[in-house]
């Protein structure tokens, strides 16, 4: 059973006050709070079993050594990945897609080589291409939402050319909330032979993720914003595409052997993560999945579809608040700004003022925003302890917003 | 005052048990522990004070920010860096040397073009060099240590050639605790316009590093061997060669603006660090340095003379026991193995089962085993939290060993 009241007993820091107010931690596009469990599992590896992993034979080294590796698994359970050895350790997407970036795109583009991207990707999404059209000539093509923030899976589809090398779109907007339907997409894609990289960062928060059923190539998470530690994070790829990659990261654990005139490298996915891992952010990023698991994915993704629900009827009830993004099924992340002159950032800083912690600005989301023809936006994005009150509270705040500025 | 028993206090591992026996952590070199309020600033961080930085307005964001950013100034302080926007925040050493090697090095090299390595380098600075090599056609160089196991300067500076670009080297071997002159290497290899890139990972924990003094041009650090978290980090990198860099990993906060068909780079050092930080990581971070300044950076160093002095002294009377690496002013690192049959694994299982937890094989420093002839050795690393009793631990347990094996 989803028991919200317990789920808020779970984070400490939401019985915090932030100016006086109770916190309303509605930034959570950005970052997530961690549950106590997760904090726990912290300090209980770096004040009882903390070593270094894989290089040692002593106990605490096999001993964080085995808590480490089980992460894996448990990464793959939580998104459904056909086989734990296609999960690759990373500090979040924007270090994933660039190791695909780097280690797979890289080797084997040339000038005039095409990646489509869809208009709504994250900064995490786009620069790693602008690198490849920046330094070998690789063209770079975007595929429009429609007025609703939606994206048509044909219209990614009939962008591919004969020189089409990749697609690489997110899963879910980090403004818009939009979901895109990847699993379509990848078979379409599929079919004319071109590779799909999927930016997770936001969808795995709020739905379940089934790898096996999707059928992506590339699909990246971050720890972060799953409730884990800052700095956790993984990439999962097929054992396919991880066959066609060379390494990106250089240093210990990812070699064989290393003499003064040759290298041989690891297996997959070891052959990827170089040097000291963030050992004890992903062993808290596996406390987090399971807790995520615990609860139960369909239970959040029901609660927080009750909340996106709730949320479109109240903010439709303010004919002066501007929201972007309408597609259907969308996640519970709500882009708005006000009619009149305040400006994003005015209007963020009364709410924080409220105690409601929201974003201001353009959310690494460029393309979107000119798109959109916004110079910037607030975000409010929910996560599975957000409340209808918390919904309430930031309607009043909006109104008293309106008020001011209006 | 250097107090022994209240350092031993402050760190809550060095109180448990392995395998029924005192923990004796003798594997600083691949990881050292984490004193308590490092582990308390990461607890206040998530249950707290959690947001994520740079790209919020409120109240949560702005803290975490402010903590994240002054612990820049916190590593240059302890670096005595020149500037503080020279500090790059990394996940640790290896990642700061990729950043050299894709940002700095890549871009300006060409096929025959030299870089000059010490033999001693950790696979981290051997690694990233080798790509350049396999892709590039870069050449490398390797300058010998000699029979006590020191780098005279002056032939890394003999090596020097017209086609020379970079040399690389480390500050303190992690196999052999020689402490090398990287001053004077700075010094020979900038009249000859060549810069001079220098692997901090374990001199930084031992001693005081001064880089205004020192005049290298890179010098990178690892976290978590500098008792912070695992995934914290830094490198310094002086403006002139930071303003000759490219980035290297694409995303969020590198950037000043991204559209469809153009992106700007924000500022060094941020143009170097993409993507949502290891933020409660660099939090722990400076708590740690903060930790060693206090306790005195000479009077860590002194302490650890005392154990090196007095481990030398105690090693030497085993004249069963070969220590590899003799140079004068070494560091307390000692690699060894025994005379007869005994493998370094079958020692160091041993020595684990005595509670004393040390590391044995490559220590990811193959062409350095190479010339030294072994194929593992063991090795006994100390930390400011070390003590003469357990040198005698570790001496009794090898006096076992050689029983066993001998």
């Amino acid at each position: 059973m989803f028991d919200i009241a317990q789920i808020r007993a779970d984070f400490p820091i939401l019985s915090r006050q932030v100016n006086g107010k109770p916190l309303v931690y509605l930034d959570n596009g950005a970052s997530a709070q961690k549950p106590q469990c997760v904090i726990d599992a912290v300090t209980q590896a770096y004040s009882h079993e903390y070593a270094n992993v894989h290089r040692g034979l002593h106990y605490l080294s096999n001993l964080a050594t085995d808590k480490y590796e089980a992460v894996r698994g448990t990464i793959a359970r939580f998104l459904n990945a056909p086989h734990e050895d296609e999960v690759i350790f990373t500090s979040g997407t924007t270090e994933g897609i660039n190791l695909v970036a780097y280690g797979w795109a890289m080797p084997r583009m040339e000038a005039g080589d095409e990646i489509i991207l869809s208009i709504m990707e994250h900064h995490a999404n786009i620069v790693p291409w602008h690198f490849l059209r920046e330094r070998m000539g690789v063209v770079i093509k975007w595929v429009e939402t429609d007025a609703q923030g939606a994206l048509d899976p044909q219209a990614v589809l009939d962008a591919i050319t004969p020189r089409t090398r990749l697609i690489a779109v997110t899963h879910m907007s980090n403004v818009l909330g939009t979901l895109v339907d990847v699993k379509a997409i990848a078979a379409g894609a599929h079919a004319m032979g071109v590779p799909v990289l999927v930016d997770g960062s936001q969808a795995a928060v709020h739905l379940p993720v089934d790898l096996t059923d999707l059928g992506v190539d590339f699909y990246a998470v971050t720890g972060h914003k799953l409730y884990g530690p800052s700095g956790s994070g993984a990439i999962w790829i097929s054992r396919d595409r991880q066959a066609e990659m060379r390494p990106f990261i250089g240093g210990g654990d990812m070699i064989r052997e290393v003499t003064r005139d040759t290298v041989t490298y690891n297996d997959p996915p070891h052959k990827f993560e170089a040097g000291t891992p963030g050992i004890v952010q992903q062993i808290g990023l596996g406390v987090a999945l399971d807790y995520m698991m615990q609860t139960g994915m369909a239970e959040i993704a029901a609660h927080e579809a009750d909340l996106r629900d709730y949320a479109q009827t109240r903010l439709a009830g303010l004919n002066w608040l501007n929201v972007q993004g309408h597609a259907p099924g969308k996640g519970a992340i709500f882009s708005f700004t006000l009619n009149g002159a305040a400006h994003a950032h005015d209007i963020s800083t009364v709410l924080d003022k409220k105690g409601i912690a929201v974003r201001a600005g353009q959310h690494c989301a460029g393309p979107l925003m000119e798109h959109l023809g916004q110079s910037a936006t607030c975000r409010a994005s929910f996560a599975m302890y957000n409340t209808r009150t918390e919904v309430d509270a930031l309607v009043d705040a909006l109104e008293l917003c309106h008020d001011l500025f209006g």
